[in-house]
Parts: structure tokens; sequence; C-alpha cells
């Protein structure tokens, strides 16, 4: 609906609240020995009871057959049509970092450090996974480059990451990547894919020039690679599109960005689950709407470890009581994709889903995983569609239409 | 498949007849105590015996979560997208008030007489709900204002309502509404969205200022209050896209306005459903189409009453027979929208769907309500889909390609 007018002039804003729990990577796809998914094999009592009292389904991050990103598939659950509103990942990873300066004229990128022969060809494109501690006064040598007619800002991100941020006028994103993705060749050069551009690639090239001179000394982080340029994304703000006051609580700095860039209040929160359920006890009165995010399903699915994410599947259910403890108007459980251990990646298939709320009695679905979910009434859907379904039962939507 | 010309070529014209009976709120939601359906709770032998032998599913009136009025509700059905096609409140007034003169250039507005105090706020929206005896004499006395270089005419509705149509030339119906929605203030001027419509506002504007001195001396309706300005709707005909002959049989006004919005033929009809269906009878050789609407549902639904509308449903089940014998090659039961008692409201929920025709021979469900027809062959789909299906099943559809 973020995109008609009309429907987004039926929101009302109201006292009520909408808890959307994300747990990334939730759908899985049936083990070869036991012929049941992670869903199916944990132990979820509290998620298959709270199924049994809630409308369920299935939704389609994108389209059938695509295996989306983070970003798309935690876009689609936030109502924007992932195919639409498409996000750089130099933007995704700028809006990671606490307190970057980015705005609209800007173009980011991530970077990695990186190692190189002698003869400049690549031996290395994450520099041995250097730590934080040896890359920060890196970066911090790297912003005393200067780059003609154009400003340029290293922040440093995680290990061997970090974001670089050029400044100016005239500057695009159609440029491509220097990361050649194989090793023992050198580094590409940046182009511009379009006239307007050009300034930019000479900039970029020449802050990846005075780099490499920068770090010559350095045995493991010589040299730097860019990639995703981005321009800073002009989304609909979430809030005024929806009428609500969202906050997004979430460890990991990628959801938190994510979160960022659709305009939600990002919460200061701790480094794990916990953490984000303590804060969301603590600022339950101050929003309507709240982003909480769960990391191990998709981390242990995409290390493909079968275990280890039915494991994190049953961690996620302990805390079901303490969400619902707040008594939300409306509580979702949802995926951004379905991450299968048996692939150890982000997969297609369509994700369990289910939504509470006083209006929601239940419709003879007894667990909450891949099977019973596709019988539930609200059957494979876009997952654009869950927002104004929340919308809709926590009695957010007028009608449309005389 | 309205707006795409190579769909609308596939339709040929046949001899073969369909019947689309619209229950006007058909779907609902479970009752708290016995968690089952208005529909499941009813006693709907002919229905259930009907959707035994039918293609079944669900129908989606908008988009998930988005609870549509009767106009979209009624246009999806009739296969226009309702996003598209949108139809402002005072035309859909205005096409229910028989015989209004109503043609392109012209902007009407939904009228009410209201009641305000000696400084002019607002008392009461509907002026005490006066009756169609006590409001027809001051439509009259309305028909004598001249506004400057704008013909106004006033159509009597029921009760305290009306319809104000003004013609000119450069006429626009991008106004605002004078109605504030809450008493105890004035009621706002009309203003202008565009600049185009500034002469439309002043006309406006002057003709309920001469209506307040019109009806200064009376107790309750001494002023009058317009909204939904629009201008006459350019939807592609009915008849022509599907290569039909149709025909509209209802009582209410509204419905009769929707069908001849589309271009169907409104037959005359008298006041309730067991009139619509001896209209229906009679009138049967005449068309290859026709639409009849039930309104009994979505009344009670309305008012909350569980009970009511159930007992609304099974007054429905007794004339299926009725209907069915007539033989129609194609017979379907369908819902403009939910409205479940426990909301006393439309809602967004799915609506039960049923075709039968020679074609259809049944897929194992044995009753008709919303969770038996989530399992049907049909799916939860769409509501403009139904028109394709239904002239499919009566053989008026040709191959799409080669």
């Amino acid at each position: 609906m973020i995109d008609n007018a009309d429907l987004r002039e039926c929101a009302v804003k109201t006292d009520s609240k909408i808890i959307l729990l994300v747990a990334d990577g939730l759908g899985g796809a049936p083990h070869p020995k036991t012929r049941k998914s992670e869903l199916e094999t944990a132990h979820l009592p509290n998620l298959n009871a709270l199924a049994g009292q809630s409308a369920c389904g299935l939704t389609i991050p994108v389209a059938p057959g695509i295996a989306p990103g983070s970003g798309p598939g935690h876009l689609a659950l936030f109502g924007y049509d992932p195919l639409k509103y498409v996000i750089g990942r130099g933007a995704l990873e700028a809006f990671g970092v606490d307190g970057i300066d980015f705005k609209v004229g800007d173009v980011v990128a991530r970077g990695n450090f990186s190692t190189v022969d002698s003869d400049g060809k690549l031996l290395d494109r994450r520099a041995g996974r250097i730590l934080s501690e040896q890359s920060a006064p890196l970066c911090h040598e790297l912003n005393k480059i200067k780059v003609d007619g154009v400003e340029s800002r290293v922040y440093p991100v995680k290990d061997y990451r970090f974001v670089l941020r050029l400044r100016g006028t005239g500057l695009s994103d159609a440029l491509t990547e220097t990361d050649p993705q194989r090793l023992g060749i050198e580094p590409l050069p940046v182009k511009a894919k379009a006239p307007e551009a050009e300034k930019t690639a000479k900039a970029a090239n020449q802050f990846v020039h005075k780099a490499r001179q920068v770090l010559m000394e350095e045995k493991q982080a010589n040299t730097v690679m860019l990639r995703g340029f981005s321009g800073m994304p002009d989304l609909p703000s979430f809030g005024e599109a929806f009428k609500l006051t969202p906050a997004a609580i979430a460890a990991y700095p990628m959801y938190r960005g994510l979160a960022a860039i659709v305009g939600m209040k990002v919460l200061r929160t701790g480094a794990d689950f916990d953490a984000e359920v303590k804060t969301l006890h603590a600022r339950y009165q101050d929003h309507d709407f709240f982003f909480i995010h769960y990391k191990y399903a998709d981390a242990a699915g995409e290390d493909g470890d079968f275990d280890g994410k039915v494991k994190a599947l049953e961690d996620l259910d302990k805390y079901i009581p303490r969400l619902l403890d707040l008594k939300p108007d409306v509580f979702m459980v949802a995926g951004d994709h379905s991450t299968p251990a048996i692939l150890a990646a982000h997969s297609w298939h369509p994700v369990p889903f289910l939504l509470h709320s006083r209006l929601t009695l239940g419709e003879g679905i007894e667990a909450f995983h891949e099977k019973a979910c596709a019988l539930g009434s609200l059957g494979a859907m876009p997952a654009t569609s869950i927002m104004p379904l929340a919308l809709a039962h926590a009695g957010k939507l007028a009608k449309f239409g005389a």
C-alpha cells in the first residue's frame, strides 16, 4: 500500500501496538534423512501454541524462485516492493555504521582491506581477515587522503571492512566495482557506467591509488577494494506511510541500517537477543510499532548447521512468552527469507508467517512450520502484504472507498 | 482482463447465460464462543450441496488487509481493478438516484441536511435524521437557488440525504468537503485543491450560503453540508469489454448505481430479494448476464448481529433452487467483501466464492464457508478474476495466443 495514495489515506493513527518479530532465515527445508524441516524438528511449544490461535500463511519475499538478500527480504516485510526499491550494498553497509553522516548527493561504497603481491596481483581479498584493532588505525590514515575536488571519508565497519563516503557536487553511483572476485589478477579500475559518473570514477580511482601509497608498508592490508557504490536511497517514510511511530531493535548493524533507511527510530540495544527483548520492554510505551530482529536462525542455516538452526529456533521459542507479556494488539512472527541448512544459503522457499490478535481465534493449525502454515487462512502471499494485514488487525486501517 | 486488449479480444458472444449472485458482506469471522463463522453456523443445505458440485475459492476484493466499501467491492467483482477505477462518493450516490441526469463535465456531491445553532456551530450532522416527507419539499426549495455562472440542481435521496449536481463549463471535482466530522464547530468552506477547481469551489460555497438563507426558519434542517465531490467516472463498458448484454437487479439504489456506472442495464424491480428473483425470472430471456444483489447479510453484519446474519444467510439459501431452476450455464455466488458480525463493519477477510457450471463437478468441498472455500481449487484470488472464470466456464472465452 506504500505506493498507492488512496490506500495510504486509509491508515489511521490509534493507540494500538504492533510487534513484528523477524526471525532471520526462518524457513527451511526437509532434512534428507528425517524429511522434516528445521521448524518441524524443533521443539517449539510456544510458537506452536501461538499458531493455533493465529492467522497463518507463507510469505513470498520477492517472487517465486527468487532468494533474496537481507535488504529486499526486510524491505518486503516493511511493505516496500523490493523490485522497485533497490538499495545498494554500499548504502546498506553505510547505514549500519553508527553515527555516519550520509546524505542525498553523497556516494558511498563498501571497502575491503586486501592483500596484493609486489606485482599488484591479488593474494587475499580480505587481507587475512584482520581484526578491527588492526584496521581502525589504518582507516585513520586513509582519512588523511586528499582527492581532487571531492571530499573522501572512511568509516571503519568491522575487521577488514570499511565504508568510503565521497562528498561533492555532481557525483553519481553509476560505477563498476574494483573487486575482480578472484585471486591472481590485479584489482579492476572503477569505470563510469554513464557519462555523469566520470567525475566520481576519477575520484574513486584516485582514492584507491593514494590508499595503496598510504598502505604500502603494510604486510596484509596493503591495498583496498571498493564495491557496491550507491547514493542515498530515497524511500518513502515507513512511519508516514502507515501512520506509525516505529522503532527498530536489532543487535546487528545491517538490520539497524535497513530500519534507518525506511525512517524507523533505531533504539540503542545490546549485543544479543536477550538485550533486544529487554530494550523492547524498556521502550514499549514510546512507540506503536516495533521491529525486533533475531539473527541466529539465519547464521546457523548459512553455516549448513541443521542442528544448530534447530537449536536457534528452540532458543527463540523460549522468548515468546516474554514478548507476549507485553500484550501487543498485533504480534507477528515472520522471516525475511528462508535459509535451509541443506543449502547453507538464503533460498526462495516461502517463509512461515503468523499473525496473532484478538480477532484471530485460530484455524485448526497446530504447529508453526512450512507445511502447517501452507494450510493457513492467509495462504501464500507477497511479504509486502503483512503490514496492511497488521494495520487491519490492529484497527488502524479505515475502509477503502464508499 | 478489462485493461488488456489482447485478453478482451478472446471474449466471444454466445447464447450461454451467466448469473452472478452477490451476497453483500458474505464472508464473516468466527464467533468467540463457538469459533464458527456465520456461514459455518448457518444451516445452508442448498449452498452446501452446490459447493460440492462447484469450483470454490476465496476472493480478495482489493488487497490483503484492505476493507473495501461497496464501490470497490463490486467493481472488483465486475472485473475492474478497484485501485485504478476509483469512484467518488458523490457519483456513487448520484447514480443511485433514479432518473438523475448526470453526464461528463458535471460535478456532483453528496448532501446532508444538518442542524446548526445560532452561532452557526454544528449541532446535528444529520438534522435529526428527518424523513423523506420532510426533506423532499426542502429539496424543492433548494432548487430555486441561482448560483452565478453555474446551474445547480438538487435531487432528494432518502431521509436527510440529497445529491447536488453542478453543471457548467470548466468545473472540477478537486474540492474539499464541508463536513468537519465533529460537532460544536462551524461547517468548513469548500476549498479548491487545484487552481482549475476555483470556479467550482466558489459555486459550491455560494450554494451553501444561499441554502442557509432558504432554510433559515427550519428547526432541524437549517443548513446543508456537502461531501464527496466527484465528476462522472469514465469506466470502460462492462458489456463491451466482456461481449455481454448485462442486466442488474438490485433493490437498493447504490447497487443500481454501481451497475449503471459500468453500463449494465438496470432492471426495474421491487423492494426486496423476492421481487428481485421474480424480476430475474421475468427478464431471463432478454440478457446473457445478470448481476443480482442480496443486501441482508451485510446489513446484519454491520449491526454486529451474528444471529441476524446467520438468519439472513439461511433466508438466502432458500432462494438457491429458484435461481438454479433457470439452468444458467454459469452460476456464481460471491460477496463484495466480508462483514463479520464481531467487527460490525466491512472487513479485509477474503470472501467465499463458488462457481457452478456443467464443467465443475465438485472437488471434495462439502460446505460453503471460509475454511472450506480456502481449500478449493480456485484458491485465494483477486476478485477481478471471477469474470474471466465465468466467461471461460460459459464457453465465452477463446484461446489466448496460437
